[in-house]
C-alpha cells in the first residue's frame, strides 16, 4: 500500500502555491502560479529518482524505467496541476501526485516491473485561460497540431506558446514521443453521486460529450433612457435570452443534458449606455452523442431566430467539442476487481467533467478511478475528499497499475 | 444670433478631449480626462471675461455680473462635460458651450443685463463612474449632502472627493453659493422623436423617473459538468433571468416604461465554472410615478421568487431614484414662443434622459431646450445633430435667455 502520508503532505503543499492576498488559489495554465507548481512537482519528480521528461507543449513526465523494461511501453498513469480561478486542491493535482506516489511505493517496496511506468501532469488541462480543455493530452494523442497549440490566444490576450517559453516549460520532447501501454487516471468525482450512494470507488466507464462556444453579439450603444424598447438593438439583453434558452432546455431535458454559461462581458459596460456588445461562453454537455448534436442545433436555431427578431448580429466560435468516450472495457473490470480485493464498495459510471483519459483513450487502453467528492462540490475552494477516501482510491490505483504492467 | 463658427469650434475641440488610442471618447467625472476637458473650458470662460468659480463638489461656474445687477439672481444656463464610455461629443457639452456662447454673444452685443447670466458645469452628470447620476446639480440643489457626495466609492473603487482633489477641481465656494432666477438646458434630443417628426426644437415640459440598481446575485461555485442542473445555484442563471424579466415587462408595457441591463459582471468568469457570484445594473424608468413604483415593484417580487425558486442570495442597492419631474410652464412657453418667433417648428415634449434641469427644478424655475439627434442615437460615437440645428437650438437659448433676465 502507498505512503498516505507523503501524499497527503505532497496534495496540501501543492496546494498552497498559487493563491492570491485573499488566500485564493489560482494556477491557471501556463501562469506564474503554473510555473511555481510545475518547478515542485519537477522537483518530486527527480527527488523520486525518475527520469523528468518535459516535451513541446509542456507536458511533464516522471519515467521509471530500468534497463531490463525500457523496449517496453510503459503503463502510464497521471492527470494535471493547472487549475481553474478560486480552485480547490484535489482537482488533477490528486491523480498526479498520487501516480507518483504509486511509483515510488513500488519502486521502495523492490518491485520489478516488467514495463516502464510513468507519470504524467498534462499542460492546460482545465481550458479556463486557454481553449480548448485537456489541451496538453489532446496534443499528445495527435488530435490538434502542436503549432495551432502554441498559437492560442488566451481570455487575457496571451499566446500559450510565449507564456510556455516564458515559464521555462517549452521542452524539447516531440508530443506523443510516449507512447503508453496504457493510460489510467485517478481524480476526485467532482460530482455528487459516490457520497449520495456512499460508494468508495467509481469505475469509469464513460465520458460524457462537450461542446464549448464563444457567442459574441454586436447590437447597438443607445441611451437607457430615451430608447424605446422597439427600437433597442441591446446586446445585453440577446446573452441574456441565450442563458436562459440554454439553461432552460437542460433543466426541462429528460436525458443528462448540462448547460452553463460561465463567462460574460458587456461592452461599453455602463449603467445608462445599452450594451453595444456582449461575449459569453456555454458549455453545453450530454453523455449521449444524438443529444448533445440535437441540443446544438438548438442553440445554433435559437441563435438564428434571435438575430432576425432583435436585430443583433450574432458570431459563434466553437471552442472544444469532444464527443462522448467509451473507456476501456478491461481497465474498467480491472478497477472494479481491485476495489473489490480491497473491499471497497465500487459502481460503474459516467464521468461528467472533461478528463486527459478522454484524449488518451485515442491512443491507447485508458481508464479512471474516481473518489467521492463531498457535496459533489468542485471549482469551488470548498472542494474536499477525505484523506481515506484519496488513500483508498491511490491504494486501487496502485493494483491497477501493478496489473496492467503484467498485462 | 449667436457665432456658430465659434460655437461648432469649441464643440468639435472638447470633442478631441479625452481619447484613447482607438479614438474612442471617455471623459468619466473626475477622471484625467475630465480634467483636460474642464481645464480647457475654464480657459474659455476666463477668455470670455467671466468670472471662474468651482465649488466642492467640483462644478464650474463662468459669470458674468456688472456694478450694476449683482444684486440680483442670476439666470443660470448650463449642463456637464462629462461623458459616457465611448461617448459622443455633444451630451452635455453642447449645452454649456452653448451658454457660454449666449454670454459672450449677448457681452459682445454690448447688452446690458438686468441680472447677472451665469454659465455651470455640472459635475458627474452621467453617473457612469460614480452613481447616483446629476450628481453636482443634485448637491447643489441641496438633494444630497456634499460629504456622501464627495464618499461616493467609483466602479473602479476610486473615491470621487479623492480624486476631485487630485485632478484640481475640489473647489471653494459651498454647493449652492449660487441660487438662481431661472435655469435652463440646452441639450440634444437623445431620442427619435424631434427627428421622426421633423421638428426642429423641442419645449421640454417633464422628465421621467429614474430607478437605477445594483443587484448582487450571491450562489455556489461548481462544475458545469458534473453538477446536475437541479442541484445548481446558479448566479450567472439568475442575473439572465432577471435581465430578460425587466426587459420584456418594459417591452410589454403600454405606457412608457424602458429597463435596461447596462453593466455586468461574473466571478470566478470561468467556462466551466458555474458562476458563484454575478452583480448586475438594472435601469429603471417611466414618465409615469405611479408606474415607476409599481415597476419597481414587480422586480422586487421577482427577485423574492428567484431567490426563493434558485437558493441564489439576491441583495439590491438602490443607486438613484429620482421621481418625475414637470419644468416651469413659464419657460415652456417662453421655448416654444422663442422658436415660433425664429420660424422654427416645436412641440412639447418629455424628456427620456436624466439632466441637472431636473435637479435645478427642485430650488428654481427651470425648463429644457431640445434639438433633434440623429436616429435617435446617444450614448454612442454615431451621436450627430446638424450644425445648423445646434446653432437654431443656440438662438432659441438666446432669446429665453435675454426674456428671463427681464422677468
Ligand atoms: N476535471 C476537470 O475539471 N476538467 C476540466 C475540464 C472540464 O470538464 O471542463
Ligand atoms: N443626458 C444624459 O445622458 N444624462 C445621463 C443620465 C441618464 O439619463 O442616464
Amino acid at each position: 500500500s502507498i505512503n498516505t502520508g507523503r501524499l497527503m503532505g505532497r496534495i496540501q503543499q501543492l496546494g498552497t502555491i498559487g493563491r492570491d492576498a485573499e488566500g485564493r488559489l489560482a494556477r491557471t495554465a501556463c501562469s506564474d502560479a503554473d510555473k511555481a507548481g510545475r518547478d515542485m512537482l519537477a522537483g518530486w519528480i527527480t527527488d523520486a529518482g525518475l527520469e523528468l521528461a518535459v516535451d513541446r507543449i509542456g507536458n511533464i513526465f516522471g519515467l521509471w524505467k530500468t534497463a531490463g523494461n525500457a523496449r517496453h511501453a510503459p503503463v502510464l498513469v497521471g492527470s494535471h496541476i493547472d487549475t481553474v480561478i478560486d480552485a480547490g486542491i484535489f482537482d488533477g493535482c490528486y491523480g498526479v501526485l498520487a501516480g507518483l506516489e504509486v511509483i515510488q511505493t513500488l519502486r521502495e517496496a523492490g518491485f520489478v516491473p516488467p514495463r516502464p511506468i510513468a507519470v504524467a501532469a498534462f499542460t492546460n488541462e482545465e481550458g479556463v485561460r486557454y481553449a480548448p480543455d485537456m489541451m496538453g493530452s489532446l496534443v499528445h494523442a495527435g488530435g490538434l497540431p502542436l503549432e495551432q497549440a502554441l498559437a492560442t490566444v488566451g481570455t487575457d490576450g496571451s499566446i500559450l506558446g510565449a507564456e510556455l517559453e516564458r515559464i521555462g516549460y517549452a521542452g524539447t520532447e516531440e508530443p506523443g514521443f510516449l507512447q503508453p501501454h496504457a493510460y489510467i487516471e485517478l481524480h476526485i468525482e467532482q460530482g455528487p453521486i459516490l457520497e449520495r450512494e456512499e460508494i468508495s470507488v467509481g469505475a469509469v466507464e464513460n465520458l460524457q460529450g462537450i461542446s464549448w462556444h464563444r457567442i459574441t453579439i454586436d447590437g447597438e450603444a443607445n441611451h437607457a433612457g430615451t430608447t424605446p424598447m422597439s427600437m433597442r438593438r441591446d446586446a445585453g439583453h440577446a446573452a441574456a435570452a441565450i442563458s436562459v434558452f440554454v439553461h432552460d432546455r437542460a433543466a426541462a431535458s429528460t436525458g443528462g443534458t448540462v448547460a452553463t454559461v460561465g463567462c460574460i462581458r458587456f461592452e461599453p459596460n455602463a449603467i445608462n449606455v445599452i450594451p453595444s456588445r456582449a461575449t459569453m461562453t456555454v458549455d453545453l454537455r450530454d453523455p449521449d452523442a444524438t443529444n448533445l448534436a440535437a441540443e446544438e442545433g438548438k442553440l445554433a436555431g435559437y441563435l438564428e431566430t434571435l438575430s432576425a427578431q432583435t436585430g443583433v448580429t450574432i458570431a459563434t466560435e466553437q471552442l472544444a467539442r469532444f464527443d462522448p468516450v467509451i473507456f476501456d472495457a478491461g481497465i474498467v473490470a480491472c478497477v472494479e476487481a481491485a476495489a473489490a480485493k480491497r473491499g471497497l464498495s465500487t459502481r460503474r459510471m459516467t464521468s461528467g467533467a472533461g478528463h486527459d483519459a478522454q484524449m488518451m483513450a485515442r491512443i491507447t487502453a485508458a481508464g479512471m478511478i474516481f473518489v467521492p467528492s463531498r457535496a459533489g462540490v468542485s471549482h469551488n475552494p470548498g472542494e474536499f475528499t477525505e484523506d481515506a477516501e484519496l488513500a483508498a482510491g491511490a491504494n486501487v490505483l496502485l493494483d491497477v497499475v501493478m496489473d496492467r504492467v503484467n498485462t
